[in-house]
């Protein structure tokens, strides 16, 4: 099989993906029989460029590197926005990783869409797509014979949905619990260690855990679309993230972290599902863990969820420290996975 | 897609697996349409029966349960034995739960040959033919386009197999360890808490944990069995259980288990595969591990694999308490993925 790939976003985990891509060629053409171009990728700042005999990858990694526009490299009539790339690129697959709103799911959603209608498989690594717009892309997806994956939404390239899709057949999943969410993990752990709640979430921005406004973190909307998208993903739930009783870590101590610790406790940012038959109910909130909980090992940029179903008792899947390459990776799967026709049938 | 399905063994999961097959009828049916019937059950006490015409599985559990034999509900010539079985039951699957000799996989191994040779499916429990047989088996089902799966063998229902098939995808996987023994998980949990070793073991045996001759479990065979299972099928190693550097917990006291624990560590029986550049080694030896190792959280029935590859620093999965039913789950899950064709392709 050979997929034509348009690429939006040029970010660090897009340009992961190119690299990551560039890495696995050889076996993905030798372990699945799978070829691919990159014929076009749209930038919100650096602009756009389609080649649809095949991007020079790494020419466009060092010009965007170097600060500059990838129209150098474009051939073609222009392109007026990314909307427009969709398009007119010549692709089989749009692998979409661009900057997301998580109290809109915009502008991924509308990308996505435009993606489907196109007659492109779609992979994204954006949860606003699937939190905000779930069962409509689905069935868009599903009318078209299109494959739609995302399994970097949650946990990066943990295979979290895949084992929903793949694990987890013909049982009921009566509860799922996460902590999920990077900073709040970060500014929680160094509440334990005594530093302030304003220094901890400074420190979390200098390492680049936290973004310049980490408020969408600290208040739990990240934790919340990611909760959404495994309530519907996963329990087939039809949620949107309003819907999630939510409360941020804002407010949390030093003197809550280190009593929740003096009690063989910690407090993490828990994200809570619970099917009662049939009636899905979610939650976001910081909550008490005991210390054995799989859940309450998870520290820094590591994340773990929890499923428990009328058939498992507890299934958890902890991913450790993770960057742009573990989610492009990710992505990498699912463009396998799309070229395996994963996607037809149940 | 219909499957007639032949089961060999009746003992604890197999009778688990006939009531989940039971209570999931209408959820294979409706979700993934697949309708079954059992046509044939093979024990080695019990006796066997064949009905072409599906047996009543409620009849056949009341019967082994009261302690009769399957014969009365036999209908055709007599037959000798569990591979004579194999040939005449008029199956499409044979679903394998007999009880192994993990020192020599048998004899599970022949009847899965047996039954590949017959043109049958196979879901195997059974460690023993993939850890012993594991490279020709998979090439005979190949061979035959048959679906050859064993999610059991390792951590009962938890997908840890599929996550090497659907999720670890284009990855090299650069090392996996496991905690997967109950019985050494049990006895290294009661020594922290003080109990002598002799007593432990005894508490084991009377909780059902450990086997009557728990000496395969002490000396890390079920465990030496799960490692050479989890490095063929996910690293693609081919090992054989002779290969192991195995080292069981006998001589681990209760002074070792609470010095460690002082330290902040705990004894685990540690499965280690490591791979250095296609150079496959394994090990499974007494190891103490920080608390924060998200394999050290993990007691009694529970158990715990870590991946690390070259895409993922470390993807842990974890499976809380199990019984029969999650065993069987694990087989069901099989089950369907067979009637899905995951079996063909890569």
């Amino acid at each position: 099989m050979h997929l034509d790939i348009a690429l939006l976003g040029f970010g660090n985990v897009a340009r992961a993906l190119a690299r990551l891509l560039d890495v696995k060629a050889a076996t993905l053409r030798d372990e699945y029989d799978l070829t691919f171009r990159v014929t076009g990728i749209a930038t919100q700042s650096r602009g756009c460029a389609i080649d649809p005999d095949g991007l020079d990858l790494q020419a466009a990694l060092r010009a965007v590197e170097a600060g500059e526009r990838l129209d150098t490299l474009h051939k073609g009539e222009p392109v007026s926005d990314t909307l427009a790339f969709i398009d007119v690129c010549p692709a089989d697959l749009v692998m979409e990783a661009t900057w997301l709103n998580p109290r809109t799911g915009q502008p991924a959603t509308d990308y996505v869409r435009a993606a489907l209608k196109a007659g492109r498989h779609v992979v994204t690594a954006n949860k606003g797509p699937v939190a905000f717009a779930y069962q409509e892309l689905r069935a868009l997806a599903a009318e078209k014979d299109l494959g739609f994956f995302f399994e970097s939404t949650v946990m990066d390239g943990a295979p979290v949905l895949s084992v929903g899709r793949e694990g987890l057949l013909a049982t009921t999943i009566l509860r799922i619990q996460g902590v999920l969410n990077s900073t709040t993990n970060f500014v929680l752990s160094a509440l334990e260690q005594g530093t302030t709640f304003d220094e901890a979430v400074r420190q979390a921005q200098a390492i680049g855990v936290a973004e310049a406004d980490s408020a969408t973190d600290l208040e739990g909307w990240d934790a919340t679309v990611k909760t959404v998208v495994l309530a519907n993903v996963i329990m087939g739930a039809d949620l949107h993230p309003a819907d999630v009783d939510r409360t941020g870590i804002m407010g949390i101590t030093v003197q809550d972290a280190q009593a929740a610790l003096e009690a063989g406790e910690r407090i993490k940012l828990l994200c809570d599902v619970v099917n009662e038959n049939g009636a899905v109910r979610a939650s976001v909130k910081p909550t008490r863990l005991p210390l054995r909980d799989p859940l309450c090992q998870v520290s820094r940029t590591s994340s773990a969820v929890t499923f428990q179903t009328d058939t498992l008792h507890q299934l958890t899947i902890v991913e450790g420290d993770t960057d742009p390459t573990t989610t492009a990776y990710g992505m990498l799967v699912d463009m396998v996975n799309i070229a395996r026709g994963r996607f037809r049938g149940s």
